[in-house]
């Protein structure tokens, strides 16, 4: 097995720094992922099935191996505590999620938490009490693959959304969360967003990167300064469906030309707003779609983000002023658009990120700014407490997807990065 | 019914030419027009169907009505023949098709057929004898909805394909050509392309123009100069599959982005051959098709065209550039170009073309050069035979649909251009 080799990595490091076992965390990650494994490599562990009540049992007989208190709230968060020397100090925190997409990977969610367990097993080991309580959390189904919306436990956590609308949830067989929680034996009884002695001083997560940065820098850390906010649209042109062969250029109401005019804006648009702005049409249907018929309708996504809701809003204007310049340039087409989702960007906590960079170049990681495109636990928590993530590379960006894969070596870089993040907060 | 209404039409034309019945032809149509009709006021009359034998029939009966003598060749080409007072002299023909698409009109091809008989029916009346024979021609299987190749009569008439490749054409049910010409009565005896008396001095095809031309210049009559030659291809972009929100811009290898590129630029190609040259692209099908993934492939359709080969050619290497460009501009796309489709460009006679133009200016019709975007029955006779058309306008430019219609006046009008391009040779 291919552990621990990337010396490149290792070098760098102070020899004296507290370290976690990075061949215990790799055998963790792979034993916890013979929960659910399938034949292609990856895990389908969805939400509130059989197989997430395995993953959550085996975290949560680990937790109290390693001597923690576990406490399961009324949407199926799972809290491991570990007490500190100082009762009067609130609770560092650390975790993500064990649920997984239907052809997800092996790290994706599941090496935050196990990373979290990592932590403490080295803490005890060393005989290291902390002044502050840690906390490591399970958050539950945050792949939103089962059961919308997404990121459902921290989002009652943190006060998103009712409880009751996220225990009402309903999945394709009509089973809703209520039922699945119970029958797996997750519905708690801690009221969601109540912590023991307070919330938490900080929330720290580490995640693989679901992206190309890390890997495209050649570096092994990213320090998260926030999540994208995000705009999407519906839109729908409709032009003139007509012959290819007999329909002159100038008397055509092309609506696929339309559309191709719209990516091309949509491009420019998160050009313009770099490095952070991102636009995306990936979903595009033609109608007829026959090849000898100019298209008379198309309909698309547009998808827009940006780290500022400032840059979100002129994102939207500058679109929006596309579809009437090519309504005004063919008054052959007209343009629908319609927005369908608005999450707004997250800022984390200024402190918990230098606590990230600090922890990184104290270990010899050279780190980089990575923000974070997709939607994390971390960014609902960080509504109520102040948080902070940390990206390792994965291959080839890679993730929701049997073949993610992380090198044990980043893993073992991050979850270092999150001891030292952890302590500085807890000591 | 509305018919004959359009007196702006008909009031500039001298009082003194022979004319065409316009209410029999309207009639005839009519009549015609309800074996297949549909419920939305189309004709579903596909090729050698119980319904094509039908219309068939009744236009078999009609031309025998009409004095005229009718002959089927090996494909189920209809010939009905007028002799002339000169029998030295090669006959002139007229004709188009009886078949429909799944969703036809009461128009596209039954008009250029019941028109060739209203002339014969109007010479009969005022006891005209022309100097040459007559003949009007019903092609068989036109429309290639059931059977392909397409313009399948007219193309085993001019030698483009075998007698034999034809007859071995099968339908979804697997049924032959061969087998359901015999079963409908139309496996005729005579060799297809040997006409009576020697090869067709010229050929004339009156036909709706089955795009927005006409209409948008206000003009009833449609002299066609050619048909535009056709190259097709089938373009295959893979790019890399990844997260909308995790990708950065620069990173990024999106194929639908490359797509709207080459979409842009099939436009641009075609205008650059103004006012003939055509660019579309019809056919587009995105993978994975979704909104926060950047599409891995795009699998689209490119139809060029254009009235001379140099420029189709042109155009082809035009867009070669273009892939070149898009690919060069970002390594992680690669475009496949396959192409699919050649058909020539084809240039009518031009004395056949100066006697549709020279008869409508007779007439008193103001007309207007309109080349022939899609395929005819004309495009393969003009291989064998002095050719040309006659279009006249269609409501919206709208065509292979239950919804087509032409103004009588207007059909009228081009069986009487017909008439008089016909007198022009056979006199």
């Amino acid at each position: 097995m291919d552990t621990m080799t990337d010396t490149a990595v290792l070098e760098t490091a102070p020899a004296a720094a507290l370290r976690i076992n990075g061949e215990r965390l790799w055998q963790t990650l792979m034993d916890h992922g013979r929960i659910g494994a399938t034949a292609k490599g990856g895990v389908c562990r969805l939400a509130l099935t059989e197989l997430d009540r395995q993953g959550r049992d085996l975290f949560v007989q680990w937790c109290r191996d390693a001597g923690m208190q576990v406490r399961v709230d009324a949407i199926g968060n799972i809290f491991a505590r570990r007490e500190g020397s100082d009762p009067t100090r609130a609770a560092v925190a650390m975790g993500s999620h064990i649920d997984t997409q239907p052809t997800g990977g092996k790290f994706d969610g599941i090496f935050g938490v196990m990373a979290a367990l990592e932590v403490v097993r080295t803490l005890n080991e060393r005989g290291v009490t902390t002044a502050a309580p840690l906390e490591v959390v399970a958050w539950t189904n945050e792949e939103g693959s089962r059961f919308v919306p997404v990121m459902m436990g921290s989002g009652v956590f943190a006060g998103a959304f009712t409880l009751e609308h996220a225990l009402a949830a309903s999945d394709a067989q009509g089973l809703s969360v209520a039922q699945e929680l119970a029958r797996i034996g997750y519905a708690g009884v801690q009221t969601p967003g109540v912590v023991p002695g307070g919330m938490y001083a900080a929330y720290f997560e580490a995640h693989i990167e679901q992206g190309p940065v890390l890997e495209a820098h050649d570096l092994v850390i990213g320090v998260v300064p926030g999540a994208l906010g995000q705009r999407w649209y519906d839109v729908t042109i409709t032009g003139v469906e007509s012959h290819a062969g007999t329909t002159p250029m100038d008397l055509r109401g092309d609506a696929l030309l339309a559309a191709a005019r719209l990516i091309e804006a949509v491009n420019r648009i998160a050009l313009q707003r770099a490095p952070y702005g991102r636009g995306t049409v990936g979903h595009l249907q033609v109608l007829p779609n026959s090849r000898n018929t100019i298209a008379g309708t198309v309909q698309c996504s547009v998808d827009l983000r940006a780290l500022e809701d400032a840059d979100l809003l002129a994102m939207q204007e500058d679109l929006m002023a596309c579809v009437a310049e090519l309504q005004g340039r063919n008054p052959r087409l007209h343009i629908a658009v319609k927005p369908v989702v608005y999450f707004p960007p997250c800022h984390f906590d200024a402190k918990c990120i230098a606590s990230v960079r600090e922890a990184a170049a104290g270990l010899g990681y050279q780190s980089m700014e990575v923000v974070s495109g997709a939607g994390h636990d971390a960014v609902y928590v960080a509504n109520v407490a102040p948080a902070a993530m940390i990206f390792v590379p994965c291959k080839d960006g890679i993730s929701h997807n049997e073949a993610e894969w992380a090198e044990p070596a980043h893993l073992a870089a991050g979850a270092d990065v999150l001891l030292h993040a952890v302590l500085r907060y807890a000591s």
